[in-house]
């Protein structure tokens, strides 16, 4: 009952998921690889997954016999293509972020699962998956009264120099934009972006930092402060504010330290260590459903309300502090 | 060497700016007493202040030989005549906020006192005597960097029915507008209001919560929550990001429980409590400079400049997102 | 390169530790299954291992030759006899607490692997592999300066009637002396019991709370509350002071709450839920270290050392508050 | 109304407790001032209290007429003779710490104050009006139930070399001495004395860290850590253990920087800066009560408990971990 699965693209995060199925979760191995450089394919099997067998295109994998689910993790402009494959061979398929790099793109992803008439697709959007997350939206459920305000930051010690303003959007905020459905159950209606000065370590092609206001059909309004040259740390705030009360999302663990007439806790600096865990729940997630045929979690829909979001956020960048209208057709019934 | 002053308008904070003078601080002592209901007057005189003579008017108390400095804890609308009285006379003034009811009014005052060559207006903004807000100056002068973002909160609990949309700025606001400016020694340029759906609390006549977002001079963007029917407690947050870090304004002193499987500390529930230190300073420190003839703190300046800010606020309340500009005439020299 | 694994004794921590590594670890199958109770072996293997044999005695199990490693989650009296049956064998195995249940007994199991020459037993001392006291350690070793007193706590909301005094110290602080030893990188040479008065939701058999006072080899002074009916929740503390400063275990995540006049985050009630990441753990260490013929981790010589410091707490708990010393044979070299 | 004060002893608490009546509370003048060096009075006099007149000797400010209450700021050597001086005219005097340099002289205190037969004395022991301790006191007293263990520190970054064991009972712990009978409203009945290895940064002459239990006669038992090389700061903890819950004296107000990786508040270095304000409230009750013509507060039964309890801990801290019994007379009526 070993769930039988195929990674096409074996860069950074495509061995890290690899690694995952073979030595840290239940229930799967991979038996395929598939990358546009084969010797990277290579060095995974070699490292990795000794068995696994390796194929030329990702369209190949795909059609293979003894592929029962798929992992998306090559270059984002080829998402779209290898997940309608999947889609159009009915085998579940995990796909990392973006689920395509249009709103045009995502949609016919949306169009051909529901053709195909059952969810076959997962997207990876991990964060739903983090125990603090998890912890915050049963606090908003239980605790604190139906949300009215979100107020959250997401903050980065550094960016590469080649890190413009619209990467603020599709880089950083994604992660905001998809939890903060899920977290609140709803949908956006409008976007706004605000900016102070530019921070001294920006550049001339990045503002930085920059707030961007959401509101969503409940009427909830969101500021979601976006800081990529903060410098202290890899930092990741939320705060709800409900009708009876606030609930914010937990730091990360840390012990606490009594030092050099300080007391002080470490803040993680690489974002790769902050959500490390939940990308082992996720893919378990993944091969628990695709070991029924199916899939559960962020679904194709999402990621394509994530990138109308997305698109018009970044219309607001341009737009001087006034507000976007963010539109979604009605959503079909396979995403009820 | 006691500084002897008068005190018009025995109401609430009159008897209690009456008490702090008889009771708790040194150098000072009250002489003098007016109100429009004379019983009050004799009340205060009664239980606080045997000492004192009564006035039957404001005007005749400040014109008395034996007040050396006068406190104006009346109603509002008759703030602006006393204090302008009081500039004619020569005579240190410490006045309760609002300084006037109008920007006009307090621009008056301004004049007079430049008029005068000397400060002799200390405004009744006692924030800026608060031991947390103090520290927080203190981090971002010393820790921060230059600010670049100010996020905040004001909550409290709930409101009497009477409350309305505009004075969720004079009433409430009020007070982050001037410390912020003191904060960052800084000037605001325009203000916006965003507004989320209404809470199930609040009512027709009443916007709540409400984000204000303030731009300064030197392009810090503020976003200040106002929620007035949070439920949970009386609330003061602010959190100042800058280039190289952020610092967040202490916590109220409360003691660590762990009881009934919750780690929890108090927050307060009534506004009178949370800055009440800063009041025993702020006349400290008017008793200090009123012994020299002159006063030091929050100015006329500062009040004028309020006044402004807090009519543009308003307007932006009725404005639906848009900015609304902020614009004072040049700082006298009498106020850098 | 899976490794086989047989289970002996499928009670509540037998049958979680199974589903551990059919549904949730990598690397490793549950092939064989062992109880007194035959009907409860069965139900395990039903719900989990449906390809896992059942056998009629543990020893049994342990000569199969498909089982590759063995899990001795047993009744604590047959600990011992299971464990050297498996060094006979030459199998990894993995024991719960206790390793036996004298010290005499756990003496018997070191001299056996001690003759056998190398490592084959890894005792199931779970909090070494918990985030937050790898995260202490960690700190101790790079912050504090070496240890010089250890502030701890264990506390349970309530136990049921039939616990009594001595197994605060065999049930309760066994814990606590395994992880000190291995967190200081220390031994213990006395132990002292302190009381207060009993706590009012104890009885006549049971001292509640007590304080612990251990001294180590390197002169650390450790005392450890222990207190079975806190109420208030299942509560672990523990403080490190150091030449240079102090490091504090972290507090389990929780979501900060503002509610009802409080800022308040969740305490733990039920221990299970405590420490319940560092089962994956360990046990996902025993796996890698079983798949290559060995053991690493708290090993038996850890069980003896705590089976030895448990007796002396235990005849400390007598002794009215005198000092009882703690003595351990020289450590073979198999455990440096 | 004003209460006029005479000060012996003008060093640097006398000069401190000069500067608070004169510039900081209200109700009282320091209108005499003695010192054995001449040269110190006249300067504080200069300095703080022109119209004060000089004094020979203590005894001579005692009667002089104009003098209403005393104040004994004088070396330890001197309190007791000024204090029976003072109560022998029937004056109330406020004496700092310690009452009497041996438990014999506080007594002598104490019957000549019941012989006088009412309330005269106030000692110096202002952690009583710290409003943590208050807080912490009202959380024990409304939520904790009953107290059964107190865990506590006090933490000295370093101390000169002059410093020696039992120091550490009479200039540090002496503090919680006294702070935990009121807390707890309970007495002492015995103490013994804890070491682990010392500190490297201390010396021959002195055990440092070193832990003091102490039981009452309620059953509380109390563990403090007096640790005065501890290196980070001036920390003093607080940790009581009720039936149903703990409470924490909470920590002085910091502002919360995330900073260099770090979420960092800052702790106190220097002893004078921790419980500054609560020498203002003390000595403005000692104003209070003098002013009706007696005392309250920490009383002269108080001062001679600490020093009978410091004379065991110091017994306790040669007696290798073995308890010392404290005992007391009868609690005299007068300060029931």
């Amino acid at each position: 009952m070993t769930l039988k699965i195929g990674v096409i693209g074996t860069g950074m995060i495509g061995r890290d998921h690899t690694r995952r199925i073979q030595q840290v979760l239940a229930g799967a191995e991979v038996v395929a690889l598939s990358d546009v450089n084969l010797a990277s394919a290579e060095s995974v099997r070699a490292d990795l997954a000794p068995n696994a067998k390796l194929y030329e295109t990702g369209e190949a994998l795909i059609a293979a016999p003894e592929v029962d689910a798929v992992l998306v993790t090559s270059w984002g402009a080829t998402h779209e293509p290898y997940v309608l494959a999947a889609v159009a061979a009915g085998k579940p398929v995990f796909c990392e972020k973006p689920l395509a790099t249009t709103a045009e793109g995502a949609r016919r992803i949306v169009e051909a699962e529901v053709a195909h008439g059952k969810r076959l697709v997962q997207v990876g959007f991990m964060r739903r998956y983090d125990a603090g997350y998890l912890a915050l939206r049963q606090a908003v459920q239980q605790h604190t009264g139906a949300p009215i305000l979100v107020h959250a930051a997401h903050r980065n010690p550094a960016v590469p120099e080649a890190y413009v303003t619209p990467m603020a959007i599709h880089d950083t905020l994604i992660h905001e934009i998809d939890v903060f459905r899920w977290l609140l159950d709803d949908d956006y209606v409008s976007a706004r972006v605000l900016y102070p000065r530019n921070a001294a370590r920006s550049h001339s092609k990045l503002r930085d930092p920059q707030v961007v206001v959401l509101e969503t059909k409940k009427g909830v309004l969101i500021d979601v402060e976006i800081f990529v040259n903060c410098q202290y740390g890899y930092d990741i705030q939320c705060e709800v504010v409900g009708e009876a009360g606030t609930a914010r999302l937990p730091e990360p663990m840390a012990v606490a330290l009594r030092l050099d007439a300080k007391r002080q806790s470490s803040i993680l600096t690489d974002w790769k260590d902050r959500f490390v865990a939940s990308y082992d729940v996720e893919l378990q997630d993944f091969i628990a459903a695709a070991s029924q045929g199916g899939a559960t979690g962020p679904s194709a829909w999402d990621g394509y309300a994530a990138a109308v979001t997305s698109d018009a956020c970044v219309q607001a960048q341009e737009s001087a502090g006034q507000a976007v209208a963010i539109e979604l057709p009605a959503r079909p019934a396979l995403y009820e």
